[in-house]
Formats: structure tokens, C-alpha cells, sequence
């Protein structure tokens, strides 16, 4: 079985765009008519995903995605904890919804309710809510609700720690993935997204945040920014540092997804990090659309790359299936259940 | 020839520090004395340089290095714009005695005496006394003087076009440095400075920059931050905002160093980007100072992975010398002077 752990639903019907234009012109102009979400049919939904996810993933030879709101309109800047807290339950219930109509390829992960200067805490009843009552298996979680200002506390604050608690009684881990950018120096898929997975790593290089919570599961997306690019820099400094080598420190709690898009950045990734630490994704459809002229295929098409690795039957087996039910407990769960 | 295009000052006599902290001190509290820098001796510097990079340079088995202040140490976000351009000043004329007393191994590159919200065009004056008066090859540009809060406009934005006009006047290049990081997200070498090589990158590719400036040359340190392992991700950007190809639209222009620390890092850089577009550097003693017990030699002993690839003869000496003396032509005149 292939698993593709990060997806986001970018093709979502076009009531959602429209009912977001219209509640930050309600928040902006309240005198403004408060907007609903019109009505979205289930075969609105499936067209959606059938013309598009399904239809790719079918195409390339993957059997599921793990599938969460579209990363970039998450917008955790844009309004206040209301504004937030209504557009995130919106979209969290439009990917149960998907996952209700396509059971046996998609399994939701959540976007939380996070908003600039609001307590993390505030974001646990709704992971809550869509792990236990939506059957979600994991949640995005933001570094940066700030769009791009990083006003916040690094991830190893303590500020983070009761969500951290929260994610540990539900096993359930976090990607780690920023939203849009609203500072011009940071282009979003371009900049923003590889500067926070980079900035994520080096935060837990210095921090102890896995020796406070031993059983946390992050994921880093997009191969884990600069990160094995320059593992060198890392592991030294992890030593200038007086740090624990980086596969105590970091790497039990710590995975990065496939999400490169070209053979030679794959092939890095392979050689510098442990194979346990690696989960196929392809982030379809997201910040690369287009065909690559030099392969002629997709360059979100990830699955081609890895197929071109040399890896062990068993290997590969792990990277496609078996990191991802360790990762998340919830996906093996589903998955045994259906005798899989 | 053998020629690091970055290395900086880290090794300075302790009175730069001093100097630096009482100036803070002052800055703070404008009741306490004005400081001045403590009189320096020629043999101090002879020896902060003789047992430090000049002993490396040669066990290493390179000739020259072009040497500026110290990065981290810039710190164009404290104080304001008068004690930036004192501090600028001094490190400078510090990098100038260096140079003098070291001819035929250091070349001077530049601090510029940037503040946060002070016109680029107000370090203008100081590059040229550096370059005309002090000899030195280039200069070293911070795209986020603020050091880490990335308030500033993008390096693409005509606030800097008055700062580019002068470095084409006089036929420098600009290497692309920020300082070091007031923002507890980002860690300064193993994040803000990825961070800030990657979103320069990312700028470039959104603007125009080289329609406007086709003779502007800029290096982007630490092997381009994390875009050689992302370059597909960039292929195909430029694709989807309808860029011209990068080989049109970037690399005749910028070219990334070889800072590097690890041989599969090194060896993906010159796997995907064309050699003509790659600087031999080391940035010691910078980052990473530490040996690597993997190799038991330093991890920023950059040469060594540099020559372990399988490079011809002529690409070998592109790398080592021939690009830098096309990228810095002040380096290649200095150098045709001495029949070199």
C-alpha cells in the first residue's frame, strides 16, 4: 500500500473561496451582512476530488492521501480567534466530508484555530473535536500564524506544551506547515515554507523539547527545508552546541516527508537521513503544478523519484506504508480494521 | 590558484568586542562616556590571523581568501544609523590592516553601515571609500538589517536600486548576508541565514532585477541556502509565475559559494547548478568549527569535498579561481598586477 501523508484540498468547490472573500469583508466592515458557507452538494465534493486528486493518485500508483485544508489559505493572520475558529471548522468539516465520501482513500488531518497573540491552548478543543468526533488522525499545526512576521515564541516554548500534551493522549502527531505570507520579502511555497521547516529544525536543535515530551511525532514537510542539504551544518553544529548527535536529540521524534521535486533532491535526502525517518508525500496539488520538460512528468509526481531509488524491498515498504501507520497510530488502526 | 571568496573576520583582538560593547553601553545610556576603539597593534593582528585562518589556509592547500567583518557581528538592528556607521567604519578599517599586512592572502570585502529604515543609499559612501580608498573587492549586503524581523522591502524593490547603480559604477559584486538574528525563531547560523539565502533566491525569482541591472552580480553564501536541494521546487515556480527559464532569468547573474559542510550536500550542488555559477568558500572559522567524526577533519574544510568531485581540469579551475576573478574583476586586476 501506498500512503501519500501530505495532501491538501486545494480544489475545494468554489462556495468556499467566495464565503472566506466574504467573511474578511465582514470582519474588515462588520456592518456588512455576517456571510454562511453556501450549500455545497456531495457531488460537487466528489467532482472535485475525483477530476483531481483521485485522478492523479490513481494515475501515478498511490492508494491513499492523508488530507487536510489547503495549507496557504489556512491564514492564521487574517482576522481575530472568531474569524479563525469559523473558517477552520468550516474547512475541517468540508475534508470530513471528503474522507465520509471517500473513505477508503482519504483520512483528514486537521487546520487549527490558531490567531496571532492567542494561546495555543485555545486550538486543543477542535483538535480534539476532529480526532474523536471527525476521525481525523493528525493536525497542521503553525509556527508562524503570523504570516510571516514570526511574532511568536519558537516551538520549544513552553508557551506550545499544552498542545503538545493534548496531541500525546490522542496520538496524534503534528505536521509542522506554515500558511500564507504576508510579508513581501517571504514568497509563501517559494520562501516562507521552506524558511519554517528549516527554522523548525534549528529551534529543535537547540531546545530539549523531546526530552520533555518523549512520545511527541512531528513531521517537517518539504524534505525537511535546508535541513539535509546541510546536514553537515547540522551535526556540527548540534556539537559547537553541546547538543546530543542529532539522531538522539531530534531524529526519534522527527520525520521528513518526500516532497522534493526533483530526482537529484530525493536522492539527497536518502543518502543523509535514516530511511525510518522518511514518509512519501507528494503535496498534490500544491506549489508546483506544472510538468517538468526536463522528466516530461509532474514535478509533484514524488512517487517517480523514489521509485528510481535503490531500496530495499523493505525499505521501500517503510517510506510508502510503514513509517506513516508508525507515525500515526490512528491510520494503522483504520487500516487493520479494514484487515489491512 | 586557490582563492575562498568568504571569509571573515571572527578571529579580531579583543578590543573590537570591547569596543563594540561599550558603544552598546553608550548607545543605551548616552550619559556614560563615549568609547573608542583601543589601540591595536600590528602584531596582534599578525597574530589573530597567523594562528587562526592563515594556519588553516595553508594546511587546507589554499592561497587567498577575500575577508570581511565578521557577519554575525554587523548587527545592523542595534543603535541606529550613527552607530552602525561607526562600527561599520572600524570593522572596515580593521579588514584594511588585515589586508595590508597580508597582501598576497587577503582581499578586502565590506561591511556597509546599513540601519534599519535608513535609505540603502546612505551606505553608499562607504563602499565607495572602501573600494577606491582602502582597495577592497566588493561588499557584503544585508537584505534584512533587522535582523530577523524582515521589515524591510524585498531586495528586488527600486529602494535598493540606488545601492546596485553604485556597485556597477565601480564593478563590484555584493554577496548576500544577513547578521545575526534578534528574533528567538531563528537561530542566526542554522536558520536566519538559510532563511535569508533561500528568500533572496525566491525574490529574485518573483522581480526583475536583472532586466533592470544585467550587469549586477550578487553571490548567495551557504550554497544558495536550501534552493540547489529544492531546485525542481524552483524550475517549476518559475514555470507557474511565468518567469523566464532560471538559466535566463537568475544564474547569469548569481552564483551560490561552496559553504557547504558535507559531501553529499556538495556533490547535489554541482549535480544540478552549472559550474560557471559556483564559488569556492569555506566562511571559516564561521559557523561550524568543529571536526567532523564522520571524516575526522573539519567540517568546514570545504576543499576537501570540492576535491573529491570528479571535475575537469578547466571546471577545477573555474571554481577555485576563474569565477571568482569573472565575478570580482578588482580581484582579477589586483592579481593580473602581480603577473598572476
Amino acid at each position: 500500500m501506498i500512503i501519500d501523508c501530505h495532501g491538501h484540498y486545494t480544489t475545494a468547490p468554489g462556495q468556499l473561496q467566495r464565503y472566506r472573500d466574504a467573511q474578511i469583508a465582514h470582519f474588515k466592515d462588520p456592518s456588512s451582512p455576517a456571510p454562511s458557507l453556501a450549500s455545497v452538494s456531495d457531488d460537487e465534493i466528489r467532482e472535485s476530488i475525483e477530476n483531481n486528486q483521485l485522478k492523479a493518485l490513481r494515475e501515478r500508483g498511490a492508494d491513499m492521501t492523508i488530507f487536510s485544508p489547503k495549507a496557504s489559505a489556512m491564514a492564521h493572520h487574517i482576522g481575530d480567534e472568531a474569524v479563525s475558529k469559523t473558517w477552520t471548522r468550516i474547512n475541517n468539516d468540508l475534508i470530513h466530508r471528503v474522507t465520509g465520501l471517500f473513505p477508503e482513500t482519504f483520512i483528514g488531518v486537521c487546520q487549527l484555530p490558531q490567531s496571532v497573540g492567542v494561546p495555543i491552548s485555545h486550538s486543543v478543543d477542535e483538535l480534539e473535536r476532529c480526532v474523536t468526533e471527525l476521525g481525523f488522525v493528525g493536525c497542521n499545526l503553525n509556527p508562524d500564524p503570523s504570516g510571516g512576521h514570526w511574532s511568536g515564541p519558537p516551538l520549544t516554548d513552553r508557551a506550545w506544551y499544552p498542545f503538545y500534551e493534548k496531541m500525546i493522549e490522542l496520538d496524534v502527531p503534528a505536521m509542522i506547515h506554515v500558511s500564507g505570507s504576508c510579508n513581501s520579502n517571504f514568497h509563501t511555497t517559494g520562501a516562507h515554507y521552506l524558511n519554517a521547516d528549516t527554522s523548525a529544525f534549528m529551534q529543535f536543535l537547540e531546545g530539549d523539547l523531546f526530552k520533555d515530551f518523549p512520545e511527541l511525532r512531528l513531521i517537517i514537510p518539504h524534505g525537511g527545508g535546508a535541513v539535509p542539504y546541510h546536514w553537515g551544518r547540522y551535526r556540527g553544529l548540534a556539537d559547537m552546541l553541546n547538543r546530543p548527535p542529532l539522531s538522539e536529540h531530534i531524529m526519534r521524534n522527527v520525520y521528513f516527508d518526500t516532497c522534493v521535486y526533483h530526482q537529484p533532491g530525493i536522492n539527497l535526502l536518502f543518502e543523509v537521513i535514516d530511511v525510518d525517518n522518511i514518509l512519501f508525500a507528494s503535496e498534490m496539488f500544491g506549489a508546483v503544478k506544472g510538468v517538468d520538460p526536463e522528466t516530461g512528468h509532474n514535478f509533484d509526481d514524488t512517487k517517480r523519484y523514489v521509485d528510481s531509488l535503490p531500496l530495499s524491498d523493505a525499505d521501500r515498504h517503510k517510506v510508502f506504508e510503514g513509517n506513516v501507520r508508525k507515525v500515526y497510530p490512528r491510520v494503522d488502526s483504520l487500516l487493520a480494521a479494514r484487515g489491512l
